[in-house]
């Protein structure tokens, strides 16, 4: 399907919520499995943070995997006003948590980024809480609403379309999260598909606030109907 | 204060939200410090939860510090089905976070029970979450609202109220927490005095929901106040 895009001519940006490895790990493996992708090509949300981390003169304190590290290594984590946080899987320790919580409730006004705001996920030992939770629970502890990079958030597709450099009308999001994708690419004007694969359950369909533009049983029908309206 | 309440006769009763230590041990210690207090004078939210898990057959699954397991000795534990959330402190692991989240998850319809629902506490070593950060955690993966057993759920005061033997008009709270403690009990239809000491601050003296029927300096005036009253 990929290939097929490209041989079309069309712009493809893969919009990821990915944030237990760097963009250069994340290619690394997607490209061991055959798709040829460039970092470029990936939006992704530490490197989001990062730009809204230096337009606002913020040094962060990060609760991240360590494996994201990393993307962060140009970013001054001097004396932090204010907390990064991702999904940090094992790092998610009582110790480390009460640590950023401390953080922020000593900041006059505590700013709090989220690098998502997932609820779980699935690994092959079972399931997981995502950076959501922790995410809820920081807020609560310090009454404080987090900024969330990553999807479903506005300004997370507005970038992923200025790399494209195409406005929100001509492009389209194809996704399996009905709120994460489909909702955040509407919000920001653009259409979407959902497949009804991955994380797809029957009853998106009957979401109280997200419609899809169109369903698709998977990425190659998504691809067929898109390269048929061309 | 408490000789004198004790001595004139008046019922006493002490609400507390302690869950890392059984009710013996929070009254061994306060006999330490010279409190003539015994268990039966104590509500505490474990007693509460294992009346509630015993009323509705309930098997839980504990997340809660190791000093309060015997508090739940009497109570199925097998095939668990809700999980009892207390300030687990070091017991709150990312491995153990998870094992909770998957029986919930995992469940027909989830019930998590929470042993209180406060945001933080201070130790000599700083400040830790408490019980309701990791309860929020929960709620927002599971898509479920937690049962709180403790302050300020009404039916906490209710069953220290059924321990005294009297009804609400009757009684009244002293505590020096806004929400827990004077709203908690004015909620039960006691009166509630606020102290000015532990974790009162003067913006609680403009709290947008709850207004104490008096605010003292201290406990001993507030002794002082009811037995003039008497």
């Amino acid at each position: 399907s990929l290939h097929r895009i490209k041989a079309s001519g069309l712009k493809l940006q893969l919009c990821t919520n990915e944030t237990q490895a760097t963009r250069e790990n994340f290619v690394r493996k997607l490209r061991a499995m055959g798709f040829d992708i460039s970092v470029a090509q990936v939006t992704a949300p530490a490197p989001a943070a990062c730009r809204l981390l230096r337009e606002r003169g913020l040094r962060p304190h990060l609760l991240v995997h360590d494996d994201l590290v990393p993307e962060f290594a140009e970013i001054d984590k001097t004396n932090p006003n204010c907390v990064v946080l991702g999904d940090a899987a094992e790092n998610f320790t009582y110790a480390n948590l009460n640590e950023a919580f401390r953080l922020l409730i000593g900041m006059e006004k505590p700013v709090l980024i989220s690098l998502g705001k997932g609820r779980y996920y699935k690994e092959t030992d079972g399931l997981k809480l995502d950076v959501g939770a922790y995410m809820k629970a920081l807020e609560y502890a310090c009454d404080v609403q987090a900024e969330v990079v990553g999807k479903p958030a506005k300004r997370f597709f507005e970038s992923a379309l200025a790399e494209l450099g195409v406005p929100p009308e001509q492009a389209i999001m194809i996704g399996d999260d009905i709120v994460s994708d489909v909702g955040g690419a509407q919000q920001c004007g653009m259409r979407a598909l959902q497949v009804r694969t991955g994380k797809y359950r029957p009853s998106d369909e009957n979401h109280p606030e997200v419609k899809p533009d169109a369903y698709v049983n998977n990425l190659a029908e998504a691809v067929d109907i898109i390269l048929q309206e061309l």
